[in-house]
């Protein structure tokens, strides 16, 4: 998954803004589903994210290709754990190891067999 | 309304990046209904913007206050038009004419009465 | 230009916060710039928005592919006035007229003439 | 320190988009700074993050108002971690430990005496 760095993204610093890595990395779980035929979010499942450990490595600037891939570390009867790696121009720039939780509506589900079929 | 700016506003020129203005305002016509003791949006009705124009007259930077004017320009029976003003250091810095129309669900909606009471 | 909406785009509506259809409208304008070999800002210019004119005409959801296209309608010795239009799934969602300036630091620049090139 | 959700903060889910909880944090950590007579960011000095433990423990929606807290764990010749919490009515609903080290331009450099000074 790969996604260019624009304006929108950089901060006062020249650089990308922390929080926006996290996004990064999320539209690369979602290109993961939509890559498999699946949508992140139905009427019948969507994700919370439930914790995140994230390790800022070196910054990235306008322009810059972020390669995003994602690694399944567990996957539980209702959650996910996944260690998501962004690289630059072949670096290691940054990295996250994030749970998430299936829901429906407002309460925790079972994992979709769809989406444990893809998964593991 | 007074909004300070952060370092997530300002983008890589050093100053706030252009779209984020939007939320100002956005944020100040939500709080115009809190002080007004009503809310954005319920299940009863939301808001969503028609046509925006807006100037960009000076930047803002980090740690500026922003302080934020709601003018009622129009009110339709389910749309209004407002003309926001940003101002900065006593200093015209954006302004945007911005019409909204109500909504229940996907629908329009007419303006709640509570509404048109706090707007005349 | 195609741009994928993720969750980060959406808002409590389920549709596409309004101030971020400016952002995919930026991201093709710098992709636009990217495509001709040259960056959207460097050291010798960059630009900043100086007015908009935005129409929100229908709302974009979750995984709907936005087509961004730029025209350019005016090209002054240091801006540039574009129409940008958001198609989505074939249909008209958004427009925009947008005057952008350009800058070196704090100050207006002449448009630089391999800019000029390529929109002319 | 005292913030509250926006129409802006939330994602189709109804709740707030979890990366923006990082953002509310930055805010308070700015306004750590400025009540205390500083900037969090001049040409001598600014701050980037290095790593987050993020925890997020309930939902947070439109109007909610977001209490967050800075507590110092721990204080290095360049760096601070800084354990935040945020509370909504009354209860926790997102921690984080964060990591930030102090730059000045793309080098890391001592923290100033004066933020030592307030820190401690």
């Amino acid at each position: 998954m790969k996604y260019r760095v624009y304006y929108e993204d950089t901060d006062m610093g020249g650089i990308v803004y922390h929080a926006n890595y996290l996004k990064f990395c999320e539209r690369a779980r979602s290109d993961w589903f939509y890559d498999n035929g699946l949508s992140p979010a139905t009427q019948e499942y969507h994700f919370i994210v439930k914790s995140i450990k994230a390790e800022f490595i070196k910054p990235a600037r306008l322009g810059d290709i972020l390669e995003v891939s994602n690694t399944v570390l567990e996957v539980g009867s209702a959650s996910l754990k996944i260690f998501q790696r962004i690289e630059c121009n072949g670096m290691e720039i940054y990295t996250q190891e994030v749970v998430v939780v299936c829901m429906k509506g407002e309460r925790i589900r079972r994992l979709p067999e769809e989406i444990k079929g893809f998964l593991l």
